[in-house]
């Protein structure tokens, strides 16, 4: 295919105004004056180039995206979401394969390239959801990448023929085995964590574990998934999502854990959704610990907010975070790009030569203005075809 | 002039489908099948209708929106905030008429019909900042209102000259007094509260209390606060912005403090900015509390975020206070609306017949779907004139 060259842009973390050519689905060269060959030129007039944006954590398999609104409809309670969850999916048929492939085309219009979401697995819906979101996913491939969790939402030790299932949607081919609450929801966080890490082992899969649990509780389970983390060799293939006793714990303690969390290779995703503890980013950041970012849900019965849109959740991020400054609040952007690849371990990604060509442009000053106004996207590549133009998704490639 | 009819509109507390005609600057009418007359028709196709949005707080005199970006230069403690600005001001030009009447324009045509601003009064910059902001209301009349409150940003005991400045101020013509942290900034709380009630008193203006002072500090200020208002007679004139110490204190002491500003007819005014502290919304209006809502800092030396969208800030608020429910989320919209009316004192303000006719038309199921999506603004009316159709303003009335 011919190449794209983006003549007078500013890639992130590249000084002044460059070309960048992208070609065979690679960044081939960034410089000054690029010959554009047969490529496609396109002008930016300076504009910014950020890398393909990766949501690290949303629940595609339960979103009402696009659809007609629906009032939130459970109690206050967690138990009440989860009930209300059970007895109204049938009703709205949960999962949609449309409201799925419309929050993913928003995703990709907004310059997402790669997707890790949480789907649900447990004896009621068994594997349904790892189905549709897979056959979702396969209509909007080349476009956006998804990768599943398969996620216990009702626990595994407590939902008996879990285990199970979470082995047989690892052999369906999703990437990662997902847990929650091996205390507060499981009961047993040790054999909980028995299951989850003996699966990852036995499978070759990565880790991503849900963990609300407050204060010195939580606290003693990210002990106990950094201790079992290391003694499996697992460096690089662990998330905890959400981690809200890092956020409430002393900055004693916050150091201890980003220490322990650096050394174990453990990343932390945060979504800085509601009033809920966001854990000390630039903290973390400092001790080595790696950050992602998503959405958590988008418009479906656990909350009536989200918009696909990674740039507003990098502005809710870093406004929780109480970043002011351009480089505190590009720790928001990174979490929601590199971060986010970190943790799903993406080979070839970022804004350098020889680097897959996923990318995002935006008219946008500094990488910190881009967060502060989510300007609309000019244009979004991936793998070296253009996605979007102007916000509008193009053609797929090959059709 | 010629009326305004909208025909087949969801007027926000109005069951089903209506049409609504305005004349004379008035709701004239509220009801189906309403004969045109001369008025021109506007088709809404079920389009929600919200009363005009009101801005309870924020700082006009400081912001630099619309120029170029100014990554924040500040440290990270208050008194780096306080210096910085004082040292950038000449700098930047600040206050700048150009920046002042942008931000103006980009509220009205989001559908703000009233502002409550608190301009800087004191030694360093004296009263050019009233001047400045009351020259940019006065090119933007007819469209916005703005209203002024005389902020002693520097304390008034601890900056010797404040309080003759904020007389002054009161001669020019601003509609309310502030105050600032009377103990953590000034500290003397009760001579604080004796200069600010005392030229509320003598001059027959209201009273807009800036309250950062966390824990129990803030608590037996608002106590303060709360008598004072009781003994003066000032029930529906005082208003506290933000009352951190108010979010951050335990249940018990909430409902004292709810029940004794609901008595003494005080208004808790909140933004819901970064990660401080906000206010028990839902307890605060359950004990007949008025609660409204504003920006804060929009794009200035202090903040770097912040659109002049009311609706954003209604979902920063909901979102903050883990609103799902849509009468959940419709209190963050009342404190953007009804709630900072009464802060303000409009009379004729709502969605009723021979109410002035300030009103924002948009496409949304419900007033929490008009939060959660924040849709473009379809129209505009203020004292009805059309301000504003689909987001850009239209030509000055009389023009």
């Amino acid at each position: 295919m011919p190449g794209l060259l983006l003549r007078d842009c500013r890639p992130w973390r590249t000084d002044g105004l460059t070309d960048l050519l992208v070609r065979d689905g690679v960044v081939a060269r960034i410089g000054s004056g690029i010959d554009a060959g047969d490529a496609e030129v396109v002008e930016l007039g300076g504009r910014l180039v950020l890398p393909g944006l990766v949501e690290a954590h949303c629940h595609l398999d339960k979103t009402l995206y696009g659809g007609p609104w629906r009032p939130h409809s459970a109690g206050p309670a967690l138990a009440d979401r989860i009930t209300d969850e059970r007895l109204r999916r049938a009703e709205l048929g949960l999962p949609d394969p449309a409201r799925v492939s419309a929050l993913l085309e928003t995703m990709a219009a907004a310059g997402t390239t790669h997707v890790r979401t949480h789907t649900d697995v447990y004896a009621g819906t068994g594997l349904t959801g790892v189905e549709v979101v897979r056959d979702a996913a396969a209509r909007l491939a080349g476009r956006i990448t998804v990768e599943q969790v398969a996620f216990p939402q009702s626990g595994i030790l407590t939902n008996p023929g879990t285990a199970a299932l979470l082995e047989e949607a690892i052999k369906l081919g999703v990437h990662a085995v997902g847990g929650i609450d091996p205390a507060g929801m499981d009961r047993d966080p040790v054999r909980h964590l028995d299951v989850v890490f003996g699966l990852a082992e036995r499978h070759g899969v990565r880790i991503d574990l849900h963990l609300h649990d407050p204060g010195s509780l939580g606290v003693f389970e990210l002990e106990l998934i950094i201790e079992r983390t290391r003694a499996a060799g697992l460096a690089g293939r662990v998330t905890v999502s959400h981690a809200y006793a890092l956020g409430q714990a002393d900055a004693a303690t916050q150091d201890r854990l980003a220490a322990g969390l650096a050394d174990a290779g453990i990343t932390i995703t945060t979504a800085a959704v509601f009033d809920f503890p966001v854990p000390p980013v630039k903290k973390l950041r400092a001790a080595g610990v790696n950050v992602a970012c998503g959405h958590d849900d988008i418009r479906d019965l656990w909350s009536p907010y989200g918009s696909g849109d990674l740039l507003d959740r990098a502005m809710h991020l870093a406004y929780r975070s109480t970043f002011r400054r351009d480089e505190d609040i590009e720790l928001a952007l990174e979490a929601v790009s590199y971060g986010g690849a970190r943790a799903l371990g993406l080979d070839g990604y970022g804004l350098t030569e020889g680097a897959r060509a996923d990318l995002v442009v935006v008219d946008a000053e500094t990488p910190a203005h881009a967060v502060v106004t989510r300007p609309p996207r000019d244009l979004v590549v991936k793998a070296g075809h253009v996605v979007a133009r102007t916000g509008a998704l193009s053609r797929p490639p090959g059709r």
